[in-house]
């Protein structure tokens, strides 16, 4: 079984062609081309072609093409409605894929989701029927899978755990424009943000990071907590407690298996553990305070082994 | 149609039969045997028979049986696993009444989430395939209905939006043993202790109380708010902010459609409503703030008629 997935992301895209046991067979990556959607999907066509050629398979022979984007996606037309950091608009994916690679399923979902359906299909999946997924990168996003099923809510936006209010007191301002989310709290964001903070205020965490030959950003925090420094250790306790709390209040409405950590952030999740576990004693209902939270085992692919499974899940329809 | 129903609380039971649209037909209320329940399921096989007689109606007559349980549920096994306030564990309830009434089809359910599968099949679930039902009482309970199904979650703990934590500044010890949870801040027994609270420290409150012949409760303050009492409507205020934390928090977890609220403090869901919808456009994430709040139009017969729900809803399983 062969499927086609792309999965085009805000800074880079890849196409691939897996199996249907989500294993990849050939991948490619290149830096996407925000300035021209149009240009970027046509590179994506080209090397797609390519490697069909190097698979020796055609369109027909395979199960479909699946493909992951970086904003939120109106799923039944194939349309990504907006990317935030290309800034594109309606873009009409499906029908344009449609028109140059002769698929005839096509499943488009927005890259959180399909890391979702990924887990389902060639994840955790295999284990959990209910789980949260939550990517912890730049910002914080997720999605909610229950009974085996992607919930995408009534209008498609379930899974905003990024703006879950998780400070009240001290809170930071969102890239949203609120205050005290979880993405401004508990995030990749957050994390160089404080970092840089206690570098300015604190001589002695500046020179341990120079010493170290570190930058005051989230990997120079995360090898200075690891080496036992205290204010990196504290910076990180700190985000472990608010990625704590929004973990909670998943775990209190939906009773998932298990929380499902990927993004750029979730390298770190053994540094964070200590304190999510922490505040998931005090903060989830005592029934569900051991609720599992683990790294995600696919890894940097996550989002383009969904895009395959999209049309496992989907393809059908 | 006829579907026969028990709603089985920890203060009263409630046994009727419904027809296929939810109305109900008989109905007959007495105070539940908290002491012995055999001796309360006993009384329901006792008046089920009188109601069946007067409806000239037989089990084998009727689509089956639905009750509503004050505790979690082993759904499958028609086991009611605990009731906090009557004190029972591991009851048969099921394999009990079928054996009394000879029913074949038999649902059980706790109590929420039999509200929101009433709500599914009699009430908005017309509206909405995606809602929230929160219950707002002496405690503050819930169930997900999420793609016109009920969510339970793994372990059938879903909907726990009572342990949301909503306060972290100064919080209010739970009935749980833990720290700011919903149910602590937003439930009446919290608009029970900030109006007695009120009342001792402030005599003059405590006069306008007299005065309106009320007592420093939960319906006291909700009339002394109405008639423009600022002590009183400060800590309507308060409550309303609370709950709206709550609601924020499933809003960004689920994107329903919907909050759909029940229960003796949704009678007073007008004077909260102002602080809960303020707090939804700085708390929910900008695309969901104004989704709907709305007060159940099941009025006090929700779990009831949930509970004949259950059987047109799982009873062919």
């Amino acid at each position: 079984m062969y499927i086609a997935a792309f999965d085009i992301g805000g800074t880079k895209t890849i196409s691939a062609i897996l199996d249907g046991d989500g294993k990849i067979l050939v991948q490619e990556t290149f830096p996407s081309i925000t300035a021209d959607w149009k240009k970027n999907m046509q590179k994506c066509v080209d090397i797609m072609k390519c490697q069909m050629a190097e698979l020796k398979v055609q369109a027909t022979d395979m199960e479909g093409l699946g493909i992951s984007l970086p904003g939120p996606v109106d799923t039944d037309n194939g349309v990504l409605i907006y990317a935030p950091y290309a800034k594109w608009e309606y873009i009409p994916v499906a029908e344009y894929f449609r028109s140059q690679l002769g698929f005839e399923t096509i499943c488009c979902e927005n890259d959180v989701n399909a890391c979702a359906v990924g887990e389902l299909r060639f994840g955790l999946g295999k284990k959990y029927r209910d789980f949260i997924w939550m990517t912890v990168s730049t910002g914080v996003g997720g999605a909610v899978v229950a009974d085996g099923k992607l919930i995408r809510g009534g209008k498609g936006y379930a899974g905003e755990f990024g703006h879950l209010k998780v400070e009240y007191e001290h809170p930071e301002v969102c890239s949203c424009g609120q205050l005290g989310c979880l993405e401004a709290h508990g995030s990749g964001t957050a994390l160089i943000r404080e970092t840089r903070r206690a570098a300015e205020a604190d001589p002695e965490f500046a020179k341990a990071l120079v010493e170290a030959g570190k930058k005051a950003d989230g990997a120079g925090c995360a090898a200075l907590c690891k080496a036992g420094n205290e204010t990196a250790q504290r910076i990180m306790h700190k985000l472990g407690v608010y990625l704590g709390r929004g973990i909670s209040y998943c775990v209190n409405v939906l009773n998932p298996e298990a929380v499902i950590v990927g993004g750029g952030v979730a390298a770190s999740l053994d540094l964070l553990m200590p304190a999510i576990r922490e505040t998931l004693q005090t903060d989830a209902y005592v029934k569900m305070k051991d609720t599992e939270v683990v790294q995600t085992p696919l890894g940097y692919d996550a989002a383009l082994r969904g895009a395959a499974a999209l049309v496992l899940e989907y393809g059908k329809r």
